[in-house]
């Protein structure tokens, strides 16, 4: 296998193409999709899609396409996606709150999505007790015994940027090896701990360069 | 100019450089910045850096650096940074309300931030005329009177997946050319609009990607 030396730009297109062949595996009578149609779908050109598909294997047959079933099926293993995954969150702020909400309904629409959150943590003790879509808010202090008592295995940090960092480091040395980080600041991590970034504060920067006055740009 | 021609992966990273630049300049007594050192605390190799800032003009010296308050400031020029950017945000659910919060304290704790929630919109009759950190929501229909009135020039769209084409279109039609979209859907947009994508669910997948046992990976 080369797994190890796939791009992650190869990574963030996989979860695009699960998304069309789930979506296609609800349209009625449709066993066979085309590169192309599963390029256009998923907003990338259909010999960069073959491309990527090449790292893992040979799904498609030239001239007749993917089989929808088990590409299916294929990349939803790649992405680990076959079995629930457990995260934990961490600062049950209002971005917290509302992410615990945008994570149940997406796991209940969803019946493929399957990453949950399952535990809260936070460092108010006003907050310890409360419960947030019928998860109780606990002490950060318990996230190490929580990991594999639970069985978590993802982390979402939501605290303010100044604690991020500190935060960060309670995760990772609770064992936690995936982390999404909302917290608008760079997070350093050790080499085996895998980060994704959800600052939604650079993506909104970056839109402001191309509010750039047409006219102005020549 | 060649601004035309510059890639969007340079861009995503100007966010990144400027806000190593306000942390910097808030240090006392830094007046130059090495590209090893902006490289470094961006996340960036150093060779990228000047390759990325080369695009918009000579702003560094051989051997010296950058000028940390010429390169700030030229920046957030380039990022249209330098003047208050307008938003509407399309949709009051728990994420929307979550994102006028994390929004205003954005904007109220860096004054270099400059993107500002403005206007709320919903398509729920029983939300119109409520308010949220001082906003009122107001119906979707009066998007296009507001554009002008307000000067809004960017939307944040989140509301559900089904609706959000839909909503997407009332947007662009009413003239905003700059989509940040938090629905786990792809838009279609005009060439001359810009989307980013806030899809949290497709950044969970990628991480999921990497929970692989590493003992499986050979």
């Amino acid at each position: 296998m080369r797994w190890n030396r796939i791009s992650d730009a190869v990574i963030r297109r996989l979860p695009l193409y699960l998304r069309v062949l789930e979506e296609v595996s609800r349209e009625e009578g449709r066993r066979l999709l085309s590169s192309q149609e599963l390029g256009e779908r998923a907003g990338v050109g259909p010999a960069l899609v073959r491309k990527d598909l090449a790292w893992f294997g040979e799904f498609g047959k030239q001239g007749v396409g993917y089989e929808v079933e088990f590409l299916r099926a294929e990349l939803r293993r790649i992405l680990n996606l076959d079995s629930e995954i457990k995260a934990a969150l961490v600062g049950v702020g209002s971005l917290g709150q509302a992410f615990v909400r945008y994570n149940k309904k997406r796991y209940q629409e969803d019946p493929t999505f399957n990453i949950r959150i399952a535990a809260l943590f936070d460092n108010d003790p006003a907050k310890f007790g409360q419960k947030v879509e019928d998860l109780r808010i606990d002490p950060l202090e318990q996230l190490s015994a929580k990991v594999p008592e639970l069985g978590l295995r993802m982390a979402i940090i939501a605290v303010p940027a100044e604690v991020a960092q500190e935060v960060c480091q309670v995760v990772y040395e609770s064992g936690i090896k995936a982390v999404l980080n909302f917290a608008p600041t760079k997070l350093i991590v050790p080499a085996d701990v895998h980060l994704a970034n959800a600052d939604l504060s650079l993506e909104l920067q970056r839109l402001s360069y191309y509010l750039r006055d047409p006219a102005g740009q020549e």
